[in-house]
């Protein structure tokens, strides 16, 4: 299986950076009593989400073909693929369920990207998306599956020790496996990392348990940013490789830590985005009294959108 | 008159680090075309905005009465002493003005303090605030003209430098003028200041033209947050000073800046933290094509607040 490097991902922070933020990063003591924790707020990314890495990592990195690209996603990767293809002048034609929801579908629009959106949920749109890369030739950017997309999606662990990272513990919501297998791949079991799941959408739970094929019914608050039916094959490599250990949190103390994280350092979020805190707050993941803990907030788009 | 040297400003750096956020900085090329600015989100600073700097500066560097603290406020403010107050064990009596809204004054009683809410603007919540503190004997920790605000709003700057502030210009809303005036005593002349008000709270452009007695009628959608009705003393002195220029902004073009900042880098902020970006989305500030801009969000207090 092909996995990044640490110099793989190297090269595509230094290929990405002139096109994405720099995210930035604050500790706060305003979160949770009597605990500061480093924050790196990826929720300032462009389009939203930490998805933007990937994108640009995929289509800096390789040949686009005429037919341009397609892709497939609860929201966060969907624009985040038509941000990067229209910033690179490509074509992008993006497949999304249903459950994206008005304010990441509108997301999506404003691009001009062609949009398609699919019955049911994310793993229709996926086969719909491959229907697409047949028939025409676009080169697919998977949502989490993909060397390009880990890659990408590396960058921001790298970015963050390089801002002074000093964290014994990093948090890490999973969907597909693309954030956490990239900062997996990044660390190289330089820091602990915990992977953080709503119990709707427990792919790496469930394959930890049964065996990476294992499949889910995803359901919950955090489904349109976290709700891949299983596991990427390399997240769950990592997850295993790296020994990263597994919990899960309810929607009502990821809809807890949303209003921590508004409260305390007035970032509004989307579920995926505080699930990471979540696991925190609610106790899922109980962390020793001298143990310097960071969370990732990793995405943004909250329904409905302010604006 | 007392103003703050920059030493006072180092000083009161080091006295409010342990109780304040070091607010996060980020560059991003998201907010106008063919720009980068600089931001300072000092909108995810405790209780939302950088007044609670003023307001720990003030307690940590005098005696507190046995009254305890009283202050008007158009909401930031009183939410900021409130809040300080508390976290030093001191009591608080906050009075706000009806235009203060729902949003604000949640934020203020959230934090236990005693508030009573005036009929009118900013101006009379003044009044009541000095017969308070006649009566019995309470410190006032006026909102933007003492030299402990002044000194604490500094650190702002002071803060911003030390996390690499490369700009040749920095955007700052002004209201009462505590937040400029401490940003000018720290600079002292070494990076150009420009002052940003909305149409309906022209105090300082007011005074500027017609001397600093002037006063103004307040009005608009950032009459909350920057509504005083004349500009401090301190604030007007130094923009003199140093020669500041001043711009004004429709409330169309504040809410066009929100809008830009959310869409952007994701930061949900009130009409006052936006109006600084406003200046320069609207036109009513020119840069040079190579001036480099640094625009402070300085608010995060919405109405209606997300949570």
């Amino acid at each position: 299986m092909d996995i990044p490097t640490p110099d793989d991902i190297a090269a595509a922070a230094r290929r990405i950076a002139p096109s994405v933020h720099r995210t930035p990063v604050m500790s706060s003591d305003a979160l949770l009593p009597g605990r500061s924790l480093e924050l790196k707020l990826e929720n300032t990314q462009k389009t939203g989400s930490f998805k933007v890495r990937g994108a640009f990592e995929t289509l800096l990195s390789g040949t686009v073909p005429e037919a341009g690209v397609v892709a497939a996603s609860g929201g966060n990767h969907g624009a985040a693929v038509a941000h990067a293809a229209r910033a690179l002048g490509h074509r992008a034609k993006i497949f999304v369920p249903e459950i994206a929801g008005p304010s990441k579908i509108a997301l999506i629009e404003e691009t001009g990207a062609e949009l398609e959106v699919v019955g049911g949920a994310y793993s229709n749109a996926l086969e719909a998306a491959q229907a697409w890369e047949a028939e025409t030739g676009a080169g697919q950017i998977h949502a989490y599956d993909a060397f390009g997309t880990l890659a990408g999606q590396g960058t921001v662990m790298a970015e963050w020790e390089d801002q002074g990272l000093e964290a014994d513990t990093v948090l890490i919501a999973v969907g597909g496996g693309g954030l956490i297998g990239g900062a997996l791949a990044w660390l190289d079991g330089r820091r602990k990392v915990v992977a953080v799941e709503s119990e709707g959408t427990a792919t790496l739970h469930t394959a930890l348990r049964d065996g990476p094929g294992a499949e889910i019914e995803v359901s919950g608050i955090a489904a349109n940013a976290l709700g891949a039916r299983k596991i990427g094959a390399r997240g769950y490599e990592l997850a295993r490789r790296y020994g990263v250990e597994s919990v899960l949190v309810s929607d009502e103390a990821i809809a807890d830590a949303q209003r921590r994280l508004w409260r305390g350092v007035r970032q509004w979020v989307e579920p995926a985005g505080a699930a990471a805190l979540a696991a925190l707050s609610s106790g899922a993941y109980r962390a020793e009294p001298d143990e310097r803990i960071a969370v990732l907030v990793c995405g943004a788009n909250p329904a409905p959108a302010p604006f």
